[in-house]
């Protein structure tokens, strides 16, 4: 179960799993629409991602060559049993971010073992 | 979006919020409850659970002080929301793990760029 969970429990996984929602992308798409991820995180994660199935990576013959990732069946499964999981994050986001602000006020970083 | 992914996108976090469900448990209890995690990784994830107030952590003034960990109402609604993700996990494990097999004997380390 662990190493299931180490797939689907990483926050670029499923922000890239979202972005191929119902398209298929080439690589530099895919990195303009992910906010925030390096070229590097990006390769490492559709590495990943294809390994376990859950998208296709096509390469055409063109010069330069064309490589498409497109979500697989299973692909798509996960991102309907994600979307629980994002709609939960989205709906708590404000409550989440004052816990935080909170927290910190009543730990100061130097009182804090 | 993306912090609080980071909050529910982590896998130690997701194994934590899921033991303490029903029930509160002490360090050591949830150490030897959470399969392969260090004691620091576990520190470190119940201080983020507590920042993000999805958990409370409670100081009972024994001699060793006793500390107990309890999710809040938060971090129950995260866990309902969570469901359907453990529930892919668990019914997709084995066709994932096949998936990594056939990748892994069609890119063979050397062979890889």
């Amino acid at each position: 179960m662990l190493r299931i969970l180490g797939v689907i429990g990483d926050k670029w996984s499923i922000l890239v799993v979202g972005t191929l929602r119902d398209r298929t992308l080439r690589f530099g798409e895919l990195h303009r629409a992910v906010t925030g991820i390096s070229q590097r995180m990006l390769t490492l994660t559709l590495r990943q991602l294809e390994r376990d199935g859950l998208l296709t990576r096509t390469v055409h013959a063109s010069v330069p060559p064309r490589v498409e990732y497109t979500l697989t069946e299973l692909g798509s499964t996960l991102l309907t049993a994600a979307t629980a999981l994002g709609d939960w994050a989205a709906a708590h986001r404000n409550e989440i971010e004052n816990n935080r602000r909170h927290y910190d006020e009543a730990h100061p970083p130097r009182a804090r073992r």
